[in-house]
């Protein structure tokens, strides 16, 4: 019986990363929809549900993805309330890459250092890829500041933590030299999830700061969200700093998509949202 | 050489349903095409016609589906008229599901009672499933009535019956109690093709009906067509009656599909309409 | 690995033709994208080239197409200048079939006849088929002339097949018998790419030709461009004359095209446009 993977996009073209990525995880057959949206997303989850039965179920999931997260999020909670009992089909949420990448930024960083009972810091962690780094390093027993230009947009951002992982994040602004200096005060651990071609950490407060043990950056358009960084950079010691750049990070997250999407085809019950990708790539970090 | 489906789709989303079910039929690749219209179609149908020639023309078949059958119908007055000689692909018809799974019901029905010469009744038979299900008891050879809400609505579906099939079928008003236990005096048989959530035979009529032996509906929603009547019913024997509910009919109907599609690619000469899905219906029931 | 092509077709659908095709050369999985625009096609584009690194990078490739070979070019210009380095994939540009089949045109014409220095005429040339068999006969050495109805079109396609090849065309206005004769006198090939149902060229004047050996037509809608052809004709003499037809010439044109996706896996850097395409028709011609 073939996989089939129903491939759930927000956005008018499917997008083509996450098809080839499914193909190369094994799935035998991709179903790509764009557009969806909540209203329109449900006759398409039955076309899964009620064509294969039993054990039958595992062999369709539901991957959702596109580049507007929140819309993505509301298709999400229609695709869970439409299934019943047993009558359903394992689904991955990655919109954007958003629980990939977060995941295995976090995953990489955190097992360099104890994070535990330590503060860490999310720079410019105000967007999907921010806020679930910032949720995951809390999940790891870290005290997480999270960092904007503007205190609203960071108080912002914590809230939505709050409503949808529970956890309590401490909003910062960081806008300036000075203030960048100050929030990183007695962190172990910075990532940057900045917007490409912004300089976050300049080299002079990161290479200073007596207690930093390890720095992440997202960011893959130079100049990067650290200074010295390089993308390729996979742990690095940089006087004394371990440090991951995009690429260093994307490469356990190629293997963590790829990884989630074969699973999804083990059980039809299953749902890899931000905490069950984590666990994946902590298994493979 | 890969057998390759044309989904051909009235639908902004190509059925999820009927690309699930090509794969389970044994389709290497189905070709997704939405918003497939009367005016747009014959371009697609040329692609599938000059790729292949001759003995191969018969691994490229087409698929008419989508959820409003008379502009679905449409398509396939095109589609038929664009083939020419022998250069033409097989095709199967059957938005909404509405030919395999009337000619499931009306297949599993008349296998248990000789509905030849015999009244038979169809309510709320004016949608696609109910006016197929009425024209296949004609072919069978019944007396076919077909009831609806309001007696100008059953007098429109008969006469796109007789237009399309050209058997003569009986309109019936049936609107209340009263009206429902007349139209089935004398009947053998009573199928249900309305909407979801409606009671369109209460228990006390057919129980107590001497002449009906059994009894279908394709409502999957509760409340059922029929009181007393349950989903999964399969031929169950409920005070002399025999009961097929819309899961029952629905396993059949499955089978059917899959098995369409599968003898789409034995020919490239084939329609699969109402009669010729009637047939494979009748013979796996 | 999968073998991936990534279609990019300016039409809303994209071309059931190409997509046959393409899995008759064995390609494992076409991702098909409709309504593509130099606009839009860059994320695109970006998903087949980093999902799959180094060695990987050539199982992926892309194939433009669409009816709109002008739009078709200025997606072709923004795929190639979205690769950079080693970080690329191979192309095929055959929008409307305009490189395939003008290929096994000038390839099939010019094997029965040595047109280097030779005059040689592409009758009603202005289309995108036109225009490169122009370029084409004139890559091979010969002195081509390019007729349209009108000498402002046959003017300005001369020009942007300069622009495009850097030939220099004689344009030439040829709208009744007389232009017509004048235009042949002294060629030994002319090819017709004009409109479906025209002819271009009557009988008297191609077999009282004393000059011409070899004729073809890409028209498959009679009546045919040249009188007397036959669609079927592949190579036939008739007094003394070689004729291609539309069949003739499409054979060979499958062929290329089929072959044409199959070595785009060979590499991650090739670009199978005219001259390339052209390359593939002569070997298999």
């Amino acid at each position: 019986m073939k996989k089939i993977l129903l491939q759930l996009d927000c956005d008018p073209f499917p997008s083509v990363f996450d098809v080839v990525t499914a193909y190369d995880a094994g799935v035998d057959v991709v179903l790509q929809y764009g557009n969806v949206t909540k209203d329109n997303v449900r006759d398409l989850v039955y076309g899964v549900m009620f064509t294969r039965g039993g054990e039958k179920l595992k062999s369709s999931a539901i991957f959702i993805g596109g580049s507007n997260v929140s819309k993505a999020e509301e298709i999400l909670e229609v695709v869970k309330n439409t299934f019943f009992g047993n009558v359903r089909n394992s689904v991955m949420f990655d919109p954007s890459g958003c629980n990939t990448t977060s995941a295995s930024a976090v995953a990489k960083m955190s097992k360099h250092v104890d994070i535990k009972g330590e503060k860490v810091v999310v720079l410019a962690g105000t967007g999907p890829v921010g806020q679930r780094a910032a949720a995951l390093f809390a999940l790891e027993g870290a005290q997480v500041v999270l960092t904007s230009r503007s205190m609203d947009r960071a108080k912002k951002a914590v809230d939505e933590i709050k409503r949808r992982f529970g956890f309590d994040i401490t909003p910062a602004a960081a806008f300036d030299e000075d203030s960048t200096r100050r929030v990183l005060e007695g962190a172990v651990a910075a990532l940057c999830t900045g917007a490409p071609g912004v300089t976050l950490i300049p080299e002079k407060i990161w290479k200073t700061n007596p207690t930093l043990k390890v720095l992440g950056d997202v960011n893959a358009v130079p100049p990067l969200g650290i200074e010295c960084m390089k993308s390729s950079f996979d742990g690095e010691n940089i006087e004394g700093k371990i440090l991951f750049g995009s690429s260093g990070i994307g490469g356990l997250k190629m293997k963590v998509h790829r990884a989630c999407v074969e699973r999804l085809f083990e059980r039809n019950d299953q749902v890899f949202d931000a905490e069950a990708i984590f666990d994946v790539a902590k298994e493979l970090s």
